[in-house]
């Protein structure tokens, strides 16, 4: 099976695992644990941020920002295809009592003046704008990159209007490797910056969520709180070492086989995409053209041995990651090509109730 | 001065306070406010309920509603105009712990279809959806009616997905003098509603949120967490059993006031404005023609005796209501035309200048 | 009926409503209503605070200081009898996200070094200690009063731990009547304070908390978002103002009455309790003595027009007010000797059958 | 260095870092991890119960549980030892909105009658009653055992009053070690209930949360929520599969350590302890006969390679597990021994100031 669905598939490598398993452990709770704490600080480091903490996961590092950057009754701002809104069941309202204001981005990528237009001017009667969170890269928008002049503008008039700035790292990498803008660069603006271990980098579990000092030790009672202290977390820990090490570069390779799918997709019938719009890994193709939904294609191709997912009607999302090879972008180009082929040929009534 | 600023500014009047005056009270958290006990069965029965509650304000209606029908996590689903997203402090979200998903909908007003495609699917991943919220009149859309139909058909939509519905009738009864539908016709398809004694029936304080017995019980003891439980006030809800029995009715008047001026406005050089827009007692016009901004049109009628209020650079509000008679908007009418003219004689910038 | 249940029964008399009837009015959320100003001065100079907000009841009082204290996770301290822990529906916990830590004071009153045992030292896994909380007077403790120097000593200790301090002052001016120290001394080593305008001061509706006005624009934010934000509400608070000027004084009058009942109750057969006990209005009595549960002397002394409480097994409370005169209290005492003998010559089961 | 601060400090053996690297995992969310699934079904059934999941850590099953079974403003009844109190930062009040009502029991135990007391009536103005929680082991309070008896006595008039019923089991195992009575037979009266992987058991990461299936969907709704979904979990997952089959018969091995260590201390001057107190593998020990503090004792062991943990002014914690073995335990007596006799030989004084 060739699974395009989403890079949160990746597993962990043999040598990966071998790395685990040697790794030194200790309580992390009573800061004990030397690998997260090499982890945390290599993270620190990368983001140019003076502490960071180690974390089961990416929403929780979102999660746990919201809840330390504001107060119940407070605003965050963020485009309108925000993980933050989508994916992760309603907590910022549940576990911080913040409102969110969205803002009708291009490709999930807002600017100065629609910030400015969406920051509220005091009121008793309004919520208090008091946040502004940026995805890098926004993934439901197809994996685009913030560039870094736009967030800089954007922070700016944060700045000015007294907001908060958090950024949503979880394919931050993915931006660097395909621009080769430095990491700390993108997260200089923000109060708050994360990197997820997962994904694209392949550890089985994990992000680390940077800051100043007092944010990180706010962010410490929360990740006690919620549940989220470990205790010899170091033996997973060691995954992130690793994939830091290893699997940061090879990110490039990701984004060269997501070109590759999008041009290869471009020149089937009925299949809409411009490989123009593919900038990291993340390939989001229309097939209304080929009389087929997007759900049966999805099922079909499932059958066929290739995993990618439906993200509306007729739009479908393939993503690459570690564990996807460069051969099996031609295996999945050829299986997918069939398919839309079939179509055209026995119908795609016929296709369809085959395969429902 | 004439007020036309907003229909909250409405006073009781000497009737109305003789009223109150001789109202019979008791302590309201023990029912024993024979006054308090009245009112609410009227309103009750006004809405086809089965119970009600009397609360300070509107606002607590709507913020309470949200944390009966609601859990920390779910969703509500409103237009994106709502009173609730901007008037409230960020309630939803502190309070109940709610996220919003707005609807783009048409002067305020969503249809089924709409609602449809907000509705969530259960999933681990989102928020589920749980509640639509109507606000009849749409107080920032300008005061228009959801016609009967078209809340029934979301509301079947809303059954269907197994969502409840909260009408905000903070203006509702304007809607029923408009279209003579029947208040409990309205109120019909949703679990909970409300109408606000304040704002056109001129009482001071004040609204009644209506349900079923279950859901108002539970709504007491919110009303007895947040503050809201009062001791023997009667003596307030005696202004509103007064503003039903003789104000009501009346609302007419208002919307005949709103027209005349939407009709005198219209006729004004630079000002923009269509009177089948004005429904009800809410008048939004453009000034953008005039060559003044809103904020210098507001700050030249205060000095000439008219208050109305800016709700954009070029958007401003003006609200009839049972303080303003007929001969009040004539007069209203002369001031904003001698400005609109006094912009053209002496040209804005000094017309301005000679009001900052 | 004579009505010993709470002094939250007292009803407005003639005077006070003739002076609200005449009472100035304006729209108080946009602070134009002259009456609520003036009373909201009044109260922040009566307890030395810079600044004021009117609001519905006590309970929203508590609340909001509790939530703009504190953030949530943070620890309230106070003694266990507390109202906010057995009378405000779980709001610390629902509204603010505070955990209570409950003190084992005696009387309701704890020390500075019982306080000192209470804050936790800084932790991760503790909830971070952020608050004292006293009330003053002691109400279910049976109205017994903090002494201004271990309100001072506990206060210390609070400061010295870096924690805030409020003082509900449900019934601050019985204390005040009682001891001729003045409110704001009682309410200096406080950041936040309220009187209570309903109980012994006879308006039917209202309370104001007072502190410094940064305070004071956040309870204002709250005030809005949980609905406790009226229209003319000078129409109400003009009682209290009627109140400050007429009936602070008379609180001597309730004291003097509850001293007369505890006397005449202490040497009835079967009845316990020390008049010395009596600080203020309240009077609790021990029925044990007398054969017959609490529930059964409060179900009896309501057939012979005396309403009073049960507070336990065989616990009884009985509070004077502006609306029991000292005529009232011979009377009580006269029903309640009486059902105390006839339990004696007819037998309680006999007694408590007839009026089951 | 021997580690008896807490069995939170064991660590991962060789074995089964060596099964944990041959796990085979997949993506949690989705469900597609054999390894989480294989031990959330092992844990159900030895539980009893429908359904189960797998958390970081067991903080976030007992936080998970209070929201799933509670609602804002309900209250939750515990002993006041309680780990939800004192080691969870507020996470009751700051996650679900819930008030604490804490039972003074005997040693962390309370009984059906005071469980009675402290259910409240239905009232609006109190806190609901919701929950019953019950931690097995009471760990505060030295690692008591509730009898199986007294669970269901209390948890029979939990049921009458319409309350549900949490099993805190971080270290229920323990208990079941010390009666032989079966785990699923103390999970049985609860809807909830969990056991810790990490402790005893000595698992790196991780806990396993069991009840209904309808439970279970909600648990997961907040594990995704709050950031404790992971990915591919299995990897740590499968440590807990490896302590299942492994450790947990061997934890009366940590038992009779605990008793040889008691036994040991209680025949030095000036330690006092009675070793039928030791239930498990808590030894809970006072110190003030020798002179010293709790805190200059840690210290000096500490020095001479005993780690242990002050938990008052005179009292100190030791706990035995996984990795710590009789020879250790003999080398602890002998270290605590010596310190006790210096401090009579050379004098407390000194013997602190030269380890100060």
């Amino acid at each position: 099976m060739i699974d395009l669905f989403s890079d949160t598939k990746s597993r962990p490598s043999e040598a990966m695992r071998r790395f685990m398993m040697r790794a030194e452990v200790g309580d992390e709770q009573k800061d004990e644990d030397p690998t997260v704490r090499t982890l945390c600080e290599r993270v620190a480091d990368m983001l140019g941020k003076e502490s960071a903490v180690y974390l089961p996961s990416g929403t929780m590092c979102n999660e746990i920002s919201l809840a330390v950057h504001c107060r119940p009754g407070e605003e965050v701002i963020c485009d309108r295809s925000s993980h933050i809104i989508h994916y992760e069941a309603g907590g910022p309202a549940a576990l911080s009592g913040v409102m969110i204001r969205t803002v009708d981005g291009h490709n999930g990528i807002f600017n100065a003046e629609q910030l400015g237009a969406a920051i509220r001017p005091e009121s008793r009667y309004a919520p208090r704008s008091r946040l502004v969170c940026v995805e890098q890269t926004a993934n439901l928008a197809g994996g685009r990159i913030w560039p870094l002049e736009t967030i800089r503008e954007v922070m700016t008039v944060a700045r000015q209007a007294g907001l908060s700035g958090h950024l949503d790292g979880a394919r931050l990498l993915n931006a660097v490797a395909a621009t080769r803008v430095a990491a700390r660069s993108y997260a200089e603006p923000f109060d708050s910056a994360w990197i997820d271990l997962t994904k694209g980098l392949g550890a089985p579990v994990g992000a680390v969520l940077a800051g100043s000092r007092d944010f990180i030790r706010e962010a410490w009672r929360l990740k006690q709180m919620w549940g989220g202290a470990m205790r010899q977390a170091g033996i997973i820990a060691a995954a992130g070492v690793y994939a830091l090490d290893h699997n940061v570069n090879r990110l490039v390779d990701d984004h060269d086989n997501a070109q590759r799918l999008a041009r290869g997709l471009a020149q089937m019938d009925g299949i809409g995409l411009d490989p123009a719009d593919v900038e990291t890994n993340m390939v989001f193709f229309d097939v209304a053209g080929t009389g087929l939904t997007a759900a049966e294609i999805v099922a079909v191709a499932r059958e066929r041995g290739v995993l990618i997912g439906a993200f509306g009607p007729s739009t479908i999302r393939a993503v690459t990651h570690i564990d996807v090879s460069e051969a099996d972008v031609d295996v999945a180009l050829q299986v997918l090509g069939g398919i839309v082929e079939d179509a055209g040929r026995i119908g795609t009534k016929k296709l369809a109730a085959a395969h429902s």
